[in-house]
């Protein structure tokens, strides 16, 4: 089965997260895009969001793994919803499963960009009042 | 807190719902709109989901009520996701809470429209093969 445009996009962060390649991940987020760094704290635009996967790279000392386990992508115009499983790793992190969730939009040249990245998904309701 | 206008859209298309007020509930949606009808049929543009949402009334024997039971909304740009727990019951159906997961757009004259509406959330994912 052909892969979605997206699905090529989001092997390409995954990689450049794991070679830390802020460069080629950077190019992936729109100029307005949101990051959930972690519940409670987001980072938006690129100067940001960028400063955020340094910070996450420091953290995990360097060794962070990400990689999707199953996916899958709602198209509505130029707007696309991606429900994944995401398994994030690293040497100070058992393997952990996350029900996240992005939002590409489509540009002009045909593209697709990540507008919003939510790895955490509903996490972040946990705690919240009703 | 001044609720986020988002909030007061969904407010009005739960009740809409309940009311089978479709006129008022397909307003709410932008033209490419898509609207899962349950994991594995979705609807696209108004018409289709004007005829998903008669079709689950009576499937509910005109019982369905909708409320949110929490929500948090991420905007970027135009564009926002909305994640939330979505409780549905009818008379024929207990109480269930859904994660539900919904991408609107805000259009030139400010107002925003749902763009994706996923009420299953990751169960979408259920029995998919990675």
């Amino acid at each position: 089965m052909t892969k979605h445009p997206i699905e090529l996009v989001i092997k390409k962060a995954d990689t450049a997260i794991v070679q830390e390649d802020f460069n080629t991940l950077i190019d992936i987020y729109s100029a307005d895009a949101v990051l959930v760094v972690k519940p409670g704290m987001n980072a938006t635009g690129k100067v940001q969001i960028r400063k955020a996967f340094e910070a996450i790279a420091t953290h995990f000392n360097h060794t962070l793994h990400v990689e999707q386990a199953g996916m899958k992508i709602l198209e509505a115009g130029d707007t696309a919803l991606v429900i994944a499983k995401t398994v994030v790793s690293a040497s100070n992190m058992p393997a952990t499963e996350r029900s996240a969730i992005y939002v590409f939009k489509k540009i002009a040249n045909g593209d697709w960009l990540c507008q919003i990245d939510n790895s955490y998904g509903h996490e972040l309701l946990l705690g919240e009042k009703p």
